[in-house]
């Protein structure tokens, strides 16, 4: 952590912080510049509080220098992390794709989309019972029901399941259904969710709130880590910005931050990052071409009547041609890799 | 409900919209531009969902009429809803104050907020228990620990008590303690927490998530309502943008939005929507000149030392000199008002 | 134009906004819906100012139906547009590479990067010799000196050079250097350098602005197209946006949205666009799996010497590995487009 | 400046970075940290560039110390500037009303709008001769003949005149007639622009642009300074954020961080800064309280036949009203400032 001294401080200013410094337990640096005194303070940054230097007078700014993030920095691991969800590997350098309905609305509509998906070369079925709607009026999730909806499919497909959960309290009952629990955009910042994932002994699929920056994203899978849970994939989902021609802004510069960063993988989800059935295709070849992990793409046999998100929905055949462009783009991957 | 039909749309493109509208048991109105046909769609479009008719052929856009909120709206109810909390009463005209800590840390240390608060004139204690913190490392609340001795700040001060609660399961414990609810703005979309607290009987503060519309916003407020909890506050706290320096940038704007579009009452955080103590005065000043029918500061004895939010805290001496100030701003509004 | 009234307007409100809309030589056309009456103005909505609606009792919204521009829609004009410049198409579905220093410092240092970037493929050379910089105390650009070394560079190489032009009265002098005009993000909304553009007889990059909605960027297209020049290529270069990893967030979900509402040729500007050479190669792959028409890419010998923008000029051998990375891709594209 | 190298740095590679920071005649000044070594470069970082040391090996971050802008700085100059337009005081701890038509229209328009904003209490009259309109289509403005018009409005009402100059080569004609000569939201990047206002000899009125940092924005101002103009008054008009129900989001906390870091005065333009006449009100009451040195409104004697933003003008007896109530507030800050 840096503390830089207003210009106007005095010598007694100085020492008045460095006391501080020491009265932490921490050592205090001296350097003294042109224009600013700035004092280096050496010890573990992340038990520090900015405002313990911050509000001292004459202190200008504090500057960490750490990220806040321990466990899921790249620093702490340096080879990746390979999640194995029902199977299918997360972070191994081949592309993982889940595919599936918004919402599983009844047994023939969550068949009929598992099989096609399955045929086009999905490796999971994804698929939400428990659905946080924007409006108290719309369809909420089936619920229960709508999980054992989820077992079926996983029986007749063999495909593993993701499927949202949204209170600590629910954590037991998903994940007697799921393979990969899903944290919602929405729930991203909800710390009593995370810890109760993080001693759920199965992996979790952690969604980008559209307003996290990347340092929050990692503190959330900080979480979850920190709690014992190692299976951790992140995914990019979509951010808030002034931008009128998508629902979100899909933003795939944080696959190359996330890669830098962290020994995660990550996934990108077209759907809800465009909103928009006719961005998912190009939007799934560049995250592809980014670097992405895997995808996350909504399928449904009749988009029109979706009980949710249908303008963000593939039909069947959409999907298998996506399937085909992205695998053309992950062989160009490999070839100049020279995989 | 407004489609726009491509202007490539032949008669047989328009005929079949126009079709399914009606099966909906709609009715279709049809308005022949020169280079566009436009359909009106006539009936409650709350029920209906824009894909149904946005994925027909050759249909380009469609364009909602009606807000997604209804008991929300300044049109439901034209006066405005006044809600009382311990006797401190929200949209009657008058400007109520919530303060105190930004974390309950010990009895001393919210008592001695609660007594200066108090005495400068604020109208209930504020101070959380349950802390949604952005770290795993950093301090999560006291728990119950912290609701009781809110209820002994309560017994020794007379006023009423604001904390915030974080999951459904928590609502019931949190309510035993509380005269006002807080749903904290990362919590803002959680539909499980505010139908809980639809059902409480006790009035709700509603925070605003830092990336929500004023659509998004409303809406929650509509969980609340909808579900039979008719007294609800909303907080603005600030947003996310790209302005570097403030935590967020304090959005004044949506308070002449929602007197305009909502009954229910608005007060400001300025300690959180700066995120900077140094803000906080001139601030809290233009937010009660906009309109604002409340503010919430934060206040803690010794900021340096806070637990959580201490570079946003003001010192008991520093409120009492904003209650002040924002007094004279209130009674510029009164004479103006010819009140 | 749509005009909603307000739920409480009776029919004389009703009246009044009819007869203003005849009053004005156009048609009314009215709906009655549940809740709302709705009235379709028809006419051409262009030359219309919503005020002339908005402002009149009673009137809740005023909804336009059709896009501000026209030249510029994909309506007007069916068939991509191919720009030819000085033989390199843009638009024609293969990928054109503009490449070079940020800016033009020395004869040596351009003919260097010249002769790298061609022969790593190349196109066109980029290389600015006006510069428009944040701080008044850094490098500003060598202005016509460095028009002039541009001209060395084509003639020492064979390629047509993109330079920038800051303002109208410089529009003459570097047209005759240059084969492709360049506007800057911050001149997006510069409407006298557009109109001085738009007579020419040049081709123009115009680079969207950080702030600029898809209409404002193609409403500048409409500028130099509605004033004659035809030949106009558009270029993200990133937005500005809460995230903090790269210097503006690259926006490539605008390519398929240029794509489908225009008809002009979209390139990308990766090195702008995150600011960061080591994102550069992997959104440049993912810019040309998105449907990009070209890419332009910032490369000097030494990268930690430049005079502006080092931080995101890839190396001569880096920018040769990119161009066999981005062919992969572009292969990868025309393979599933059975081309 | 301080150089933060990676936790795999070896000393090799901090001497390294030590030998350049020495080559290029600075000193260097080594922290040595639990995880990683710091280096504080001691000289003008000024005239330093960020890349000259990031991009050296295992260098992982360099963090300015420094603000970019000087002679701008409350630390260059402690006490306010006071600039004086005409008679009319910015800065001198009273506030300052511009006031007049979007554009200038009409003789008739201009000097009926100026007599009613005189007698109303504006100090004052602003009006377009140029005009920066998004639509290719829409009024450009009426030129010279508009600058003379104002000429006009002067002499007859007495009033200081306030336009836009949008080109470096209209600087002369435009201060010919202007008192004060506004940079537009849309120019504050235009560096050209900037050095030629910076000889003129008048004041002038710098917009913040709708995606400026304060760095940035105090950096164009520090081109005015550093070019020997000393008089600039800072405007906020608006920021681009997703909020909807604004055409921009008006960002108050904008003063008192100009207040903080800068000399200069700073007023405020609800009429941009909210796009509608509704918001005008209650966010220029905000703006005084917020501790505006002036406010610029719109002021139109038929804002429905408005040739341009009519939206966001308001009527005479609407001005008049305002110009009460502010007045109000302002005298309330003068109550609680003991003047």
């Amino acid at each position: 952590m840096i503390i830089v001294m207003n210009a106007r401080a005095t010598q007694a200013d100085v020492n008045h912080v460095v006391d501080r410094v020491k009265e932490l337990g921490l050592k205090a640096h001296l350097s003294q510049g042109v224009e600013r005194t700035i004092i280096g303070v050496i010890g573990d940054e992340r038990l520090l509080k900015k405002e313990q230097f911050s509000l001292l007078p004459l202190v200008e700014d504090v500057i960490p220098i750490l990220k806040p993030y321990k466990l899921a920095s790249r620093e702490f691991r340096r080879e990746n992390t390979v999640v194995d969800v029902a199977g299918v590997k997360f972070g191994d350098g081949r592309l993982a794709v889940i595919a599936g309905p918004c919402s599983v609305e009844s047994e023939e509509q969550l068949l009929t989309t598992a099989r096609a998906v399955k045929d086009a070369g999905a490796g999971l079925l994804r698929g939400g019972a428990y659905k946080p709607r924007t409006s108290p009026y719309a369809f909420q999730g089936l619920g229960e029901e709508g999980l054992k909806l989820l077992a079926v499919a996983r029986q007749e497909t063999g495909m593993g399941i993701v499927t949202e959960v949204m209170e600590s309290s629910d954590v037991d009952l998903v994940a007697r259904y799921a393979d990969l629990l899903q944290v919602g955009a929405r729930n991203m910042h909800n710390t009593k969710l995370l810890r109760a994932l993080s001693g759920v002994g199965k992996p979790v699929l952690l969604k980008r709130n559209f307003a996290a920056t990347l340092n929050e994203f990692l503190m959330s899978a900080e979480y979850l880590l920190s709690g014992g849970n190692a299976n951790v994939i992140l995914c990019e989902r979509g951010i808030r910005t002034f931008v009128e021609y998508t629902r979100n802004t899909l933003d795939l510069n944080v696959v190359p931050a996330v890669k830098q960063l962290s020994h995660l993988p990550i996934i990108v989800d077209p759907s809800h990052g465009t909103g928009r059935h006719d961005f998912v295709l190009p939007m799934s070849r560049a995250a592809v071409a980014a670097g992405a992990d895997g995808l996350m793409i909504e399928v449904h046999p009749h988009p029109a009547e979706a009980f949710s998100d249908g303008e963000q929905s593939l039909t069947p055949d959409a999907f298998a041609n996506l399937m085909r462009e992205v695998r053309e783009v992950e062989r160009a991957l490999h070839v100049t890799a020279g995989a």
